[in-house]
């Protein structure tokens, strides 16, 4: 399969970078960020969370922080809520509602983070679709977490996810939905090259009306080999980090590398000749705030490695 | 065409990793690393330069520190030279000597690293034959430098490469040998994942019969995803440095990445069921030992990010 002529891509660090920080990251300086992130190209950031601010202090300042961004007409807003008293808060906003559902490939892991078993989360579906139906927004998409693996249950098999995600799309069809879109999400940092091909053929072959996008970490180095392979199969749309924010809370050590570093992926793609729309010296004046915010260096290449300037295609 | 069933892995670190070190790197820590590595699996070690003292401190003890390391007998030590006066220094060694003359892609960079044009380079060749052949050893096999891209010339391209290839091939025959291998240099990590793949496949078209031997650098991030291009295109021989100790002189900032790291590139493999013959548990020992010794967390992934302990194939 030829590769993408251009791909998409979802800037997350302004959310998940920063939710995982233990520093109380200002306001102003999240502001600043994604105005600087708004001069990029990049038409998707996702800039916050609705959750509860005891929990994850970092995103208490949801609804102040939208108020004082400066928007581009050009740029998707969006934001995270886990639950619908969140929906609830993020549906008063200006920013695009997409009609997801976070679902789980690991019993484990969705126990441990949304503190129900992966087939209670699939029992959340019905409440979701009403939910978002109050508002008019029609529920399209699921986020698989821990698609290809579990620090705590090991690998997934493909089987296990193909049958999460029949179970899942049935009960959105039985709710008078239809599933458009398909977020896999390597939460922990477990896929390989290989696995990202054989999920995607399989997924691309049952449904092939369905759009994926990737959610790619970098926890053991393969994040942008799996992004290699993802664009291999035809992917065009994957999410990422400016400098490699982010992290996996149930890494081996505190520090271990988090999302796939933006910057990196631009690089990539720019040199495999897909489109990015992305000001590459624009987004490393990113990756250098982020880096001032956060107060350390972040484990993206591109800024120390340094750009080529010249196209290597 | 298939990844190939198993790799060779070239461990550079002791060589390429120290000789870049600022600081005075102990003799006994060095043999200390070495003897760990002997534990690993790891079959191929680069232990060494034999260079000038005065240019290159850290390697002022290739003598001493080959008659301290605990040879396994199972294991290659290896070391580097870069004229004739180095080679007769490290034929007195017990170890294994290649029959390698190092080329350039790039003329600039000849000229910076060697004070050599890449066509003066070239002409040394009949002397290289020569001198080795009062050693008895036959010059098989060429480095090539820059091969991808230079920071100083930009792109490299395939054709120029080709040439250059063509031209050493040519004169290493007029001179009665016969090539055989060919270590493709990312040297400032210019690489992307195509154009390894085309740069493979033209080599492989003209001259089946020899081998290719990557030695990649992640200046740019892109180092696994190169990899995986190379195994897809069937390469089995990889240099390496473990914790990605090393790194290009000539990047934009100092502390830029070097090598691609050994754990990451051995997880990458296992996890793609291409055996090693390396114990990963063993290998993040020589991670932990080779941060304590340079005094500073390394840019490889593995250890940090965790062996995720259940093979994900």
């Amino acid at each position: 399969m030829p590769l993408p002529s251009s791909v998409r891509i979802y800037e997350v660090g302004p959310r998940e970078g920063f939710q995982i920080e233990d520093q109380l990251i200002k306001t102003e300086d999240k502001v600043n960020f994604i105005n600087n992130i708004n001069q990029t190209g990049i038409l998707d950031i996702e800039v916050t969370s609705f959750v509860n601010p005891k929990l994850v202090p970092n995103m208490a300042d949801a609804e102040v922080l939208l108020a004082n961004i400066v928007r581009n007409p050009n740029v998707n807003y969006r934001a995270v809520y886990l639950n619908i008293k969140g929906l609830s808060r993020a549906i008063e906003q200006d920013i695009t509602i997409d009609g997801q559902v976070s679902i789980s490939a690991s019993d484990i892991f969705a126990k441990r983070n949304t503190n129900k078993s992966a087939d209670e989360l699939l029992d959340t579906i019905p409440d979701w679709v009403s939910a978002y139906r109050k508002f008019g927004v029609p529920v399209d998409q699921f986020a698989l977490m821990a698609t290809f693996g579990c620090n705590f249950e090991g690998v997934i098999s493909l089987e296990k996810v193909m049958s999460t995600l029949r179970k899942a799309k049935s009960l959105l069809e039985e709710n008078g939905e239809t599933l458009r879109k398909l977020k896999l999400c390597d939460t922990m940092g477990w896929a390989n090259p290989e696995q990202i091909k054989r999920t995607i053929f399989a997924i691309k072959n049952e449904w092939p009306e369905i759009d994926i996008i990737l959610h790619l970490h970098d926890t053991r180095g393969l994040g942008l080999a799996n992004a290699y392979a993802a664009l291999q199969e035809g992917i065009s749309e994957f999410e990422s980090a400016i400098g490699g924010l982010g992290g996996c809370p149930f890494a081996a050590v505190k520090g271990a590398a988090g999302n796939i570093a933006t910057e990196d992926f631009v690089f990539l793609c720019e040199n495999l000749g897909i489109n990015t729309g992305v000001n590459l010296s624009r987004l490393l004046e990113c990756v250098e705030l982020a880096e001032k915010i956060v107060g350390r260096e972040l484990p993206g290449h591109l800024r120390s490695g340094g750009l080529t300037l010249v196209k290597t295609v």
